[in-house]
């Protein structure tokens, strides 16, 4: 319902004209001790129902909770795995128009690409400098993504979490909304800042979590694990861009048990919970009403219930996609004027650092 | 004597002159397929007769051999161990001092300051995510550096290899100085460049290593060990700004042995020889020529004969060190028109990079 009252207010054209009131977006520097939110996601693959219930939702409303709000494509981030060039780059065009579709209005938050903001690797560079290469061996997500590849990890892997640090203290921000996956990632940041402001003098603010109430999905096929875009199983994961055929086929296939009633005991019954809980966070009710509502239904008619309450919530999603997709200058010229902002940013955030370290 | 002449055409009015002349020395895109030669110093510490003879002179006579020279004071080096800011800061003009006095030309090189030029880190961001972490470990220089750390070593000296080819690379240089310690590295270099090329199709010129006749000058105090800025004996190490005194002093503590004869015989007689090749190179004479006028010297005096044959070598050198560094303003405009120089190269590279990996 908000995602809707915020898409009557943007549009296509009304995001053209926001652009040109750059002005009003773009806090002055004065505002730095406000409240400053940085996220970012990577380009590649498809906004699926895990992310967009778990983070993109929740990017939108920030927008109206925040002094500054940034939110990044951090295409630097998904070099860090092989990709092909030519579909890296329609990725980055294709992720602008679903966060836009989604709601992210670039007239209430800077949206931008990561690589076209140098500060990002400067800084990077200098935080570099400032950690010991067992702190970054010890994090999880190097200890499994290194070991699932053929040979020992590739740097990227490695010195990534630096860069997300660059990344958010770039902007001074002081909030960042996260995922649990990366609690630790958010440690390092922390301590980057405050090592930072050990050394050269209180500059930074000590970013914060957003603990968000995430709305952790499961994947359909195993409601044990995560929905994920990576995984195999394809009728595991619901994608923004599916049609509604291939969500109620999905939906249908989903793992549940033996039970026919509809309740809601994650720890027992992990499949039809896993629906009722998706059930909710589409329509807006609670997971009581949810139930409540459900009484004498069958598991095998609440799938397609459940689906068709996703296919609503997705369909002016997904055509509004569709519509921006088709307009490829657009989307480029919002990536370009969200990158100006953030560097107007960044930049003199950048060179007091290169200040207070010497070189300059 | 060929510093000498290039003293007299440059003057400190006339390297003013040639920064209002930039377009002569910067050759145009076309001829990126020339002879382009990168190297870097880091600023801190003061230049002595190693540096002078093994690099700095070389440095002066490849301005009259290539096509576009490129000398960056690379700060982001220096930042891998530990600075004094103030001092730091310092260090990157003086050394811009140091340099120019020695003959650096700005008329016929780019000198400028790595950090002033982000294409730098933009690209070392990229060539990180393409190096396994075993590659930069075995490093011999990560080897021998994080083991004289405290706790295990920091990321910037394990990295930094990986940002030198960045360096060299953000120009499509095709040759590159060095020493000997770099020999390593500049194979890194050239994997980084040639894996590129497999990737992406040929693109960087893998960029070879010029092996000048570096003259290797030793330690006054420890003949079989390198002259460094960094011996805790100041003994050891004469620097270009010493005074008279001082060198005097220095060379008549050098250790040499119970032979007052003065041959050349690095192997037997490696105290003396030391002497002989530095008279040698600052005189511009050969060896034979040296040993051959020293006949009937002892030792003792010969010390002295070096001494104020270095002497003679560095005092037009430290006398215009000393102008330049009166004239702060002048040397920040010498990085600041070179860096806009490197840049003006190194930009148009770094956007066929991101559009070769698919972030443009």
């Amino acid at each position: 319902m908000a995602l809707r009252a915020l898409r009557k207010t943007r549009g296509c054209r009304g995001v053209i004209r926001a652009l040109h009131k750059g002005s009003e977006v773009v806090p002055s520097p004065q505002k730095d001790s406000m409240k400053r939110v940085f996220s970012g996601i990577q380009p590649t693959g498809t906004l699926h129902l895990g992310n967009y219930l778990g983070a993109t939702e929740s990017w939108v409303k920030l927008q109206d909770e925040y002094d500054t709000v940034l939110y990044s494509i951090v295409d630097l981030h998904s070099l860090t795995v092989p990709q092909d060039p030519t579909v890296l780059q329609q990725s980055i065009l294709d992720m602008t128009a679903a966060l836009l579709a989604c709601g992210i209005n670039p007239e209430k938050s800077i949206l931008f690409q990561q690589s076209q903001v140098s500060e990002h690797t400067q800084l990077s560079w200098i935080l570099t400098c400032m950690v010991r290469l067992p702190r970054l061996q010890h994090l999880h997500q190097w200890k499994v993504k290194s070991t699932q590849q053929k040979q020992d990890g590739m740097m990227g892997l490695l010195t990534y979490p630096v860069l997300q640090a660059a990344d958010i203290l770039a902007y001074k921000s002081t909030h960042v909304p996260v995922g649990e996956d990366q609690v630790q990632h958010m440690e390092l940041v922390q301590d980057l800042a405050q090592g930072f402001n050990k050394k050269y003098g209180p500059f930074f603010p000590v970013p914060q979590s957003i603990l968000t109430p995430m709305k952790k999905v499961k994947s359909l096929r195993d409601p044990s694990a995560k929905m994920s875009k990576s995984d195999p199983d394809k009728l595991a994961t619901v994608r923004i861009t599916d049609s509604p055929e291939e969500i109620v086929s999905k939906f249908r296939k989903a793992v549940t048990d033996f039970t026919s009633e509809v309740t809601y005991d994650p720890a027992k019954r992990a499949g039809v919970s896993n629906l009722v809980a998706i059930h909710a966070a589409v329509t807006g009710l609670s997971v009581e009403e949810v139930v409540y509502r459900s009484t004498g239904t069958d598991t095998a008619h609440y799938k397609r219930v459940v689906a068709d309450a996703v296919i609503e919530k997705f369909a002016p999603i997904k055509s509004e996609i569709e519509k921006l997709k088709m307009d490829r200058d657009y989307l480029e010229k919002v990536l370009r004027t969200g990158s100006a902002k953030a560097r107007e940013l960044a930049y003199p955030v950048i060179q007091e650092v290169k200040k207070l370290v010497g070189i300059l």
